[in-house]
């Protein structure tokens, strides 16, 4: 009794030695990134100085060459690129839009969905068929579609309280909706953008395409000019309501580019890794400083804090900059795949890609309750007083996702931040530098950076 | 035992119960909020048909008569407005602010402080001394600040994770610098703007005026054209730097004003009450989204949707639109006084003035641990996913606090947004509708409904 007593009490000494420096570690690792943060100005440079960089554009290889020069600067042991072959898709010139109505003409805000096919040179005029899923499609039959465009208006539905379940749920009209119509004869599909709010812009964002060549043509609408369609074609009066469209996108061969690693090498296990990173190519249409700039600069910054504060880890970490995430996934595929090549061992992976707001905590792929629960006892005290001490189950993010397929014991974690105001901005030209704030950028690096030395020095 | 054992099981049962229609009525009052609210339109309304509204002036009796109808047309069982005398500040024409070293002129972005005196017509020209706080005045002395302009230069510490707290105690400079300055024979003083962010916009706001005429006059600088004062104070060529300004504001006697109330009557208990509020006034530069729009429209929000959805309080229930908590808290004084002389009982009252910004939860004012302990297990749960879950220690407001030294018994409630955003916007020009995100707005106006709720039915 008294030996396990003892023991107990050792332990729970030593545990609250670890907690207190784990604690204080933290507390030097927000002290840093607050005072003496470099997210803010590289987010700066990447939005103002390149700007939009779309897989295989001019602008995408600045990027690339920005990134490794950046990591480089800060003296990481190893950097190097990982070459990829990406798709290369343009948009061309900028869209036409026009719902028509006898004499009536209205210009709208579209923009080509990304991977979609171009208009006949002259555009497509049709009448237009409203529905609100792809199952409706089914029920409507092929007599009802054929040589129509297809409008699909399904709303984001406000009561979800995390605006990423409304994406989630109405995604499937850009994603598949084009496929899909195109099957039952459409000749094209307008998208009403996925976003709750009720503004001009179109937001962009890929379509699946299919590999037997029946793609037609598809555009994101406005949400204004969504529920402006939407009201002229409940009209009864004649003739009929027709829409015209024009967009002159092209997918050309694939083009070469690459991933942008940096790594601080392991001092007890050189082959064992946990990787933070986000995607560095956006839609060509904004300056994507949400998408995924925020998350970019936030991996790169994890690891300059923990190098600044001295910090030597065990296990090797790395920031990785994915190329391709928006139309592809290329990069993210090609990171798993030399990592299994190579053999090296990945303990965990965490990605930024869901905005640059406020954070709240993260979310924990494939991993048990109980091991969930016992993340939780572990760090949730430690977090909770940064604003990050929500640890739930969730996704990891699409670029980390193929190391789940090729590397079983590997646990991928997605940084959760604030979700209200992602999708006002999500794949727009209003997806800009100024619309990210300094602190609540720098307070999800310092998390981020938190958590990786959580992991490093307490495994998970 | 067996009848205890009985009786534990229909507690908890009964518990189980309330919980299940507490958790059913709380998704109501969101659902309801987030697909048909009217926050977000009244601050419309507020800021672009009305717009700023300092104490006194005509735009505040417009706010006045606009809020009495918006309560009226809501159908409450009563409305009513309870007059207060308010001073009455007025800013004239704008401020001008000169760096000057030699021939060398830089003019600078600042805005007199609210209830500041005017300078002389022509303006002050004298050395400036920086200081970084109060005490520093105390050990410089009269015989070094004797003549010049005293410059309060302590910038918000980016260390607080809650930008509140950097708020609290940098605050000293703008709310007691000037008088304390005044006693060492200062001319003048120029403090910086209560903000972390590097902005051009003087961020207004009170400070403190003393009776006996000592008093001198004061502006808020721009955070940019502060570094710019700083930087140039360094330089150790001569000539020495001076600071010219030149404020035309002024004191007018008080004016008549007033608090709007609108009130649910209860059903068991009508003379208890639970109040919600907001401030109807806002400083004179902005569109006083944030500050307080936001309060004002997310406390009425709280009646029309328990009214909406038919529910009927135990106790009565108040939203109040006080005015004057920017440069004087008359309207929370008055509304306590009335209170305890109409011996009006208040159980509860909820203050919403930290802005619009996504909930995080709640603070309790004077309420001890045990206590705060069991309303964490009643009701954490039951909010926490509406991310309104943390119910701490903390203010209450200074609407609200009046009441506080009235009544003994009244729980004090701050309302607890994310707080990252606040002060790139507080008492600035940029503090306008466009800055509030609609989604934001609505969580806190239903967060703050089902508060009221879960205090009407099980008490505090």
């Amino acid at each position: 009794m008294k030996i396990k007593f003892t023991l107990l009490t050792a332990l729970i000494f030593t545990g609250s030695v670890l907690k207190a420096q784990d604690s204080l570690m933290i507390r030097k690792i927000y002290d840093e990134e607050l005072v003496n943060g470099q997210s803010y100005s590289n987010l700066h440079y990447l939005c103002k100085n390149i700007g939009q960089r779309l897989s295989g554009s001019a602008n995408a290889q600045k990027a690339v060459e920005w990134g490794k020069k950046l990591m480089e600067s800060y003296g990481f042991d190893r950097v190097f690129l990982q070459p990829v072959m990406v798709p290369h898709w343009v948009r061309g010139a900028k869209e036409e839009g026009i719902i028509i109505k006898g004499d009536k003409k209205i210009s709208v805000h579209i923009a080509a969905l990304g991977m979609s096919v171009a208009t006949p040179k002259n555009g497509i005029t049709a009448p237009v068929i409203e529905v609100h899923s792809l199952k409706e499609l089914e029920t409507l039959g092929k007599d009802a579609i054929k040589g129509k465009i297809v409008f699909f208006n399904r709303p984001f539905d406000p009561k979800f309280i995390e605006t990423l379940w409304a994406y989630g749920t109405a995604g499937d009209q850009r994603n598949a909706g084009p496929a899909a119509a195109a099957k039952y004869g459409a000749v094209g599909v307008i998208v009403r953008s996925l976003t709750e709010s009720l503004d001009n812009f179109p937001h962009t964002g890929a379509t699946a395409v299919v590999k037997d060549g029946a793609n037609i043509p598809a555009a994101a609408i406005s949400t204004v000019d969504a529920n402006k369609l939407s009201t002229m074609l409940k009209m009864r009066s004649l003739p009929a309501v027709k829409f015209y469209f024009k967009q002159n996108c092209q997918t050309l061969p694939d083009a070469p580019s690459f991933n942008v690693v940096g790594e601080m090498k392991g001092s007890e296990n050189p082959n064992k890794f946990i990787t933070v990173g986000g995607h560095l190519d956006s839609w060509d249409l904004a300056e994507g400083a949400h998408d995924d700039g925020t998350g970019i600069v936030q991996s790169v910054e994890a690891l300059r804090l923990l190098k600044v504060l001295g910090y030597k880890p065990k296990n090797s970490i790395r920031a990785v900059f994915f190329i391709n995430e928006e139309n592809g996934d290329r990069g993210g595929i090609k990171y798993a795949e030399l990592a299994t090549e190579n053999k090296e061992e990945h303990i965990a992976a965490i990605e930024s890609d869901l905005g640059g707001f406020t954070p709240r905590g993260f979310t924990f792929q494939g991993v048990s309750a109980g091991r969930l629960q016992n993340i939780n006892a572990k760090w949730g005290k430690l977090l909770a007083p940064y604003g990050s001490g929500t640890l739930a189950a969730g996704g990891g993010g699409s670029d980390i996702g193929p190391l789940n397929e090729k590397q079983k014991g590997v646990v991928l974690i997605g940084y959760l931040p604030d979700s209200q105001r992602y999708f006002d901005v999500h794949h727009t030209p209003n997806d800009v530098f100024e619309n990210v704030n300094k602190r609540e950028l720098e307070l999800g690096a310092a998390s981020m950076a938190s958590l990786i030395y959580l992991i490093d020095t307490q495994g998970i």
